[in-house]
């Protein structure tokens, strides 16, 4: 159809030219939002992911869609993004879940649980086992969407200077282990502590702790730990640890059907895009401690550390699960799909891995 | 700015509608592509790999990227993807790399490799170690595209009626097993058959066979194997299968920059998904598996036997790396990524998987 403007009034131009210019006609505005994450300036594989997603949300959006990222030294509230997307303060935020258990105790669950899933297995819970619904069940009711934010994969479980070979090497023993994990392991006789991140390696040096758990190679390499404890823990306790993103619903019903999409379709990417990046970057790390510091060595806590490590979570979770009947329902459903997943697992990539372990 | 309409000329009011629409102004043409698969009509996991792909891309841009997709019965030529989406009958291509060997021999190491990485190491491969850069370096001369297309997961050995204890026990073994691992097979004395997949359950049953080799659980499931074969091998033959989006780079380069991103997210999303999606239903199916045939049993190859099949596999990649400098490039840079993240791999998963495995 060719349109003759020149024989129709201004207003009937105006229609057939935005009926013209797109078929189906596209929402042209400028949506600008605001994002509040956690991490301080320039953290990196965190604060890359937020930046990686607004990029992508940018770029497909053709500029539509643009997101401003505020790290904490703005915001100036770390651990307050649940409460200003909430309130509307930010649109957006890039956080943790289980940071809020202090406020609300089952939004623990949605980013990692010990002896719970690997990250594979836990992306599978969320999209394919009911994880999505019962986040929503969880942050619905506060004006919230809440999305997967990216994985920082396996946590180790700590660097310690004496080596641990039963549970009374830790009793009494003072350790930075905060959360969830921290309550097990006072349940267990540890002296738990905590300490502001800038002051760990000082006092693991000095011996105001005798251990300390932060995540893994990649974020620990900077921290310098490896050049004063020979001892590197496999993890139980976060073996998947996956951050969030989280919208104002108000934010997401303004946008139209398109830009919602792209904004999904971001996240998604860039939380499964940290998994590989922490993968890559956590090899990439710990290559290099063992080759800056040869005395370093890899262990795993003996099977008796385990079992009581393990009986103390279920106990907690079982204290947990008493309090609430949605927390109740959470922990059921993890359990559960563990249970069934966990078996896939073992006779895939355990099998394989295990097969070929003299790849060392 | 508030335009008055009635003041201007009908051109001018086309301009200004045009200016204002769009800031910046976004091409509004709608692009429709094809795309041929691999699979036929409704294939599980692989054909909704490409309809998720598909829907997101239409989505995103508002409806303006369309692709519409051709499946096997219809275009013929399941294994002629490569030369329809080169030659600019298709547009793009769902398919895996490794069909293509017979033709362009380095194609093999994008899809797996007998003892080589796992899924989460493989993407860290493609996106942080240089294996995106060497795909463009074999796709790129045949004026093609290609992305990760959807994993599998880590695949099984395959469905044996009698356990198998040496080497000795597999060779004269009539095994259908094709491709890489195929010729891994023959080199230790398996009598290695190729069976059309409408065959297999048949030539299983009546002894023409002894042994297959097919995907893992969610696919093996609707075959049927595992009512007349007990023994399920873990694999070794293909840890992680990448299949595989392949693009001409015409069609490419005619999309405006904000489609492009909108496709090379979709795919990478839905590559990233189709793993999660293995995953949930691999665990789904050998759970079922185990219900229906208490019988079915999971086995894996004794140290011997894996040692065998690690050396022959050794030994035809070092003679295809003498073939070309290029292939010689990958199989190096793969053989050393491997080495360094399979460390990483065993003091986290590895040794978590282990350190719980109480739990069956």
């Amino acid at each position: 159809m060719k349109i003759r403007f020149a024989l129709l009034k201004p207003a009937a131009v105006v229609a057939a030219v935005l009926a013209f210019v797109g078929a189906p006609a596209l929402a042209q505005e400028t949506h600008r939002l605001t994002l509040a994450e956690t991490w301080g300036p320039n953290t990196p594989i965190l604060g890359e992911t937020t930046r990686h997603m607004a990029a992508m949300a940018e770029k497909m959006s053709g500029g539509r869609l643009q997101i401003r990222i505020d790290s904490s030294n703005k915001h100036k509230a770390p651990f307050g993004i649940f409460d200003m997307v909430k309130g509307g303060q930010y649109d957006m935020g890039h956080t943790a879940s289980y940071y809020y258990k202090g406020k609300i105790p089952n939004t623990m669950y949605f980013t990692t649980v010990p002896f719970g899933m690997t990250t594979p297995e836990q992306y599978a819970w969320f999209y394919h086992g009911g994880g999505m619904e019962l986040m929503e069940k969880v942050y619905g009711p506060h004006g919230l969407l809440s999305f997967p934010g990216g994985n920082t994969g396996n946590q180790m479980g700590g660097w310690f200077r004496k080596e641990i070979t039963s549970v009374e090497d830790l009793q009494g023993l003072k350790m930075r282990t905060p959360g969830f994990a921290g309550e097990v392991m006072s349940e267990i006789g540890v002296a738990v502590t905590n300490i502001a991140p800038g002051e760990l390696f000082t006092s693991l040096e000095r011996g105001t702790i005798d251990a300390l758990e932060w995540v893994g190679p990649a974020l620990d390499l900077p921290m310098g730990f490896h050049s004063i404890a020979n001892y590197y823990y496999s993890g139980w306790q976060e073996p998947s640890a996956e951050v969030q993103f989280l919208i104002n619903q108000k934010t997401w019903q303004s946008l139209p059907d398109d830009l919602q999409e792209i904004l999904r379709v971001a996240m998604r990417t860039a939380a499964y895009d940290m998994y590989t990046q922490s993968t890559h970057l956590n090899a990439a790390a710990w290559d290099k401690m063992k080759e800056e510091y040869p005395n370093v060595t890899h262990k795993t806590f003996p099977p008796e550390v385990i079992d009581a490590l393990r009986d103390a979570t279920m106990k907690l979770l079982a204290q947990e699960a008493e309090k609430d009947p949605l927390t109740r329902e959470i922990i059921a459903s993890q359990q559960e799909y563990l249970k069934r997943v966990r078996k896939w697992t073992e006779i895939s990539d355990k099998a394989y891995l295990n097969s070929v372990s003299t790849v060392e």
